[in-house]
């Protein structure tokens, strides 16, 4: 008991899935076996297979539980002033910039792979990247309201999300893949060059 | 010999180098044991560990073959009229637009996501991502000859560069792991309105 070092009321499943996200981090996701992770989280395989009865109960669940640490983490940005001050504050969110959104980008660069050839994980993708680009679409539509029409854009607001969303996990593919290539700086540069292109200045 | 539908110039390492890109494009990464790429191109086990002494060896020389396919085939695209288009032309050899392109990409994402635990496969991405970054901004700077003055572009050409990279990669990565998100039509639209953006029009 004197050993345990995570908080009580945080859900056994969630102390699992973050073990996965661990083994996920520093040897990939084929390491990820419920043999593994019940090594990584001190119990008993048994144990494990207790809260999920497969390999894939269990990526599914550290799949969503992924996506939703992130998509927490955007809900609790303090916004700006402008319109591209918000989105960048939000995009950095997804962006490889310190030691937590590195490893998340990590299990979220190997699910989102394992996702082209499974069904369920591919699920999951599809939910997040149409939850994400919809809200950037709604920011975009406000930009009209603050100074940038909207008949500026290119694209349907829809589309300037897809292409803006492109762009920030463009940059975290990139840099997750080959981190001495765009380090931290050089991202947020990056993002924000692409931002006062689309939306004229911050 | 009748059964052999494989030119016999090909080199049976490209030849098994095709399978492993088979059952990665079909099953992923995690399912591309020497076992199994034995099975898929119809050799023995010690047929394919003649060529490749250990996983770790085949993985690598298929990343830099699939590299290399890609690149061959940037080569040979015939160059249009201004640098937009060309860029557009050379771009959309990244991205998933059919059935080759697609099967590339996804062998491409699963290869770049295990780069993040594998060394090896990290050398080999670092590489290829450098030498695109320096072609592309090389052809950013001749744009400075075609009109569109460098002083114009709100970052050095070899950011510039990473950051056209980086459009282009978060497409295809946003569409391999989402393929009902983005397809082929959309695609170039959200490229070549990238581009329009970056150049001022085609």
């Amino acid at each position: 008991m004197a050993r345990e070092s995570t908080p009580a009321d945080v859900s056994p499943a969630i102390r699992l899935a973050e073990a996965v996200c661990a083994v996920i981090a520093d040897h990939g996701l084929e390491r990820a076996s419920i043999r593994e992770v019940a090594s990584e989280a001190g119990v008993s395989i048994g144990a494990v297979q207790h809260h999920f009865r497969t390999k894939d109960d269990m990526l599914v669940f550290v799949f969503e539980h992924i996506v939703r640490a992130t998509t927490d983490r955007v809900r609790q940005v303090p916004l700006g002033q402008s319109i591209a001050q918000n989105l960048s504050l939000v995009l950095r969110e997804l962006l490889p910039l310190d030691a937590t959104r590195q490893r998340e980008a990590r299990v979220y660069v190997a699910f989102a792979a394992r996702a082209a050839t499974s069904p369920r994980l591919a699920a999951v993708q599809a939910e997040t990247l149409a939850q994400i680009t919809g809200q950037l679409a709604e920011v975009i539509e406000r930009a009209g309201s603050q100074g940038k029409p909207v008949s500026t854009f290119l694209l349907s607001a829809r589309d300037e999300a897809a292409l803006l969303l492109a762009v920030a996990d463009g940059l975290m593919f990139d840099a997750i893949t080959c981190p001495d290539n765009l380090d931290p700086g050089r991202l947020t540069t990056l993002l924000d060059a692409y931002l006062t292109r689309l939306l004229g200045g911050f």
